[in-house]
C-alpha cells in the first residue's frame, strides 16, 4: 500500500497522460479502466489485472473497497483521483489495462458494426455494448471516430470492449467492398423497411454520425439500404437507438 | 437589436436562472430551447416565438444567422453565452419558450411510456424521442426522474418533448393499478422473451433507472414481464437502447 498525494509523483504523471491523451495510450499499449463492473468485466475476460488504484476515501467501505481487499493496491489522494477528470462521476477505482492488439485479424465473412463517424464517446460506448449483447463480435471504426479505449467511451461500454475485436482508423468503404455478404445501412430515405428487408448470411451494419449520417459514399456502397419506419410525429432515432433496433430484428429473426 | 455584455444585465439573470434552476422554470412556465433545431422544431408545434438570443459570434454567418435573419434578436457576447453552461456545445442560438401546461389530462387507455429513476438527462431524452419515434404520445416520469424540461434533456430529445404530453412527478403505482391495458416491464430475469410476449390494446412500457432498474414495487405491479434475449457475452443493455428494442417490436407488430 502506498500512498500518493503529490502531482508531482511519476505514477501519477503516467496516469494523466494515459487518462488524457490516446496517443499515450496506444504509445503504452495500456487505457485506464473506472470502476468495479469494468474492472471485473476485464479480470473475468482476461485475467488478474496487477495495478489497482484506489481513491483515499473509497477505502472506508463499500463496494471498491470490498473489491480490492486483500489485493495490491495503490492509494490516490481524493483531490489526485479527481484531477484525472476520467469520467464525471468517478468510482473511487481505477486500474491500468493492456489494450488489445488491434492487429488480431479481421473476418470479413461475420457480423460485424461499421461505425462511421460516432465522435460523442456516450453514443460510442452504448453503440458497442449494444452490438456486444447483440452477440456481434467486431467493431469496426473509422477514423474519424472518438478514440474506442478512451475512459469516457470504455464506461458507457460496460465491459463490451472485452467482448470485442475492435478495429480502429479502419478504410471502411475498402472492408465493404471486400465484405463477403449484406452491407446494410440505414438512412431516412432508404429504400426497403427494416421489417421487410430480407437478407441472409453475415451482416455488416454500418451505422454514421448523430446529426451528419452515414458518409453518401458508404450508402451508395452498402447493398441493403433501409428505414426504420417511424409511426409518431419525430422522424429521427438516435444512432445508438437506431443500432439497438436493427440490431435486435436481426436477433429476432435469428431465433423465430 | 440589443447588444448584452453585463452580467449585471437583468434580463441575463432572468437566462441564467431558467438555465440552471427546475424551480425557476416552473415559476416562470418558461424553459430555454437551444439550437435551430429545438427551436424549430418548437416553433412548427406551437407557432412563432418572441425572444430569440443569439451568440455575438453566430451572427456573422451560417445556420443560426440565417435563422434569425430579419426577426427581433438579443444579442450575447460570446463569454455571457458560455456562462449560461447550458448544454456542453452550445449551438450560439437560444430561445425563452412557455412550458406546456401539465395539468393536462392523462389517457388511461392510450400507450405510455413509464419512466422510474431516469436520472441521466441524455438517456431521459433518448427516451422520449425514442416514444415520440415510435408513435407514442404520453411520458409519465417518477419524482426521481431527471427534470424533463432541463437543457440537456431537450437537446437529447431533439424535438419530442412538442410531440409528447409529458407528466412529471407521477405516482407510476398508481397509474399502473388504473391504467387500462397492459403494463408491461423489462427485467433480466422476466419471464417471457419480448419476441414471444403477446398483447393486445395500449400498453404502458416501463423503463427504469441504469443500474438500479425498475423498482420491486413497479416489476410486480406490472401484468407483463419481459426480457429481452441477449445471444452475446454482455447481458445488458443501456435502458435507453433496451426502451428503442421494445417499442420498435410493438410499432412491427402495428405494421405487420
Amino acid at each position: 500500500m502506498k500512498l500518493i498525494q503529490s502531482r508531482d509523483n511519476a505514477f501519477f504523471k503516467q496516469l494523466k497522460k494515459l487518462a488524457e491523451s490516446g496517443r499515450e495510450r496506444r504509445k503504452a499499449g495500456q487505457t485506464l479502466l473506472d470502476g468495479v463492473h469494468l474492472v471485473q468485466s476485464f479480470e473475468a475476460a482476461f485475467g488478474r489485472l496487477e495495478t489497482l488504484v484506489v481513491a483515499e476515501s473509497a477505502l472506508a467501505g463499500g463496494e471498491v473497497a470490498d473489491y480490492v481487499a486483500g489485493r495490491e493496491t495503490v492509494i490516490l489522494a481524493d483531490a489526485l483521483m479527481r484531477d484525472l477528470g476520467l469520467v464525471d462521476t468517478p468510482s473511487g477505482l481505477l486500474a491500468v489495462a493492456p489494450m488489445p492488439d488491434a492487429s488480431q485479424s479481421l473476418h470479413l465473412d461475420q457480423d460485424a458494426i461499421l461505425l462511421d463517424g460516432v465522435q460523442d464517446p456516450g453514443n460510442l460506448g452504448t453503440l458497442l455494448r449494444t452490438a456486444a449483447a447483440a452477440g456481434i463480435r467486431q467493431a469496426l471504426l473509422s477514423p474519424a471516430c472518438a478514440a474506442a479505449w478512451s475512459p469516457k467511451v470504455l464506461r458507457a461500454g460496460q465491459g463490451a470492449h472485452f467482448a470485442l475485436s475492435i478495429h480502429e482508423d479502419v478504410d471502411l468503404p475498402a472492408v465493404m467492398a471486400e465484405y463477403k455478404g449484406t452491407t446494410a445501412v440505414t438512412c431516412l430515405d432508404g429504400a426497403t423497411s427494416l421489417f421487410d428487408a430480407r437478407w441472409s448470411g453475415p451482416v455488416a451494419w454500418v451505422f454514421g454520425a448523430e446529426g451528419l449520417g452515414v458518409r453518401r459514399e458508404l450508402i451508395e456502397a452498402a447493398t441493403l439500404r433501409i428505414r426504420i419506419p417511424m409511426p409518431g410525429s419525430v422522424e429521427s432515432l438516435n444512432v445508438a437507438a437506431a443500432a439497438a433496433v436493427c440490431l435486435f430484428e436481426a436477433v429476432r429473426r435469428r431465433l423465430a
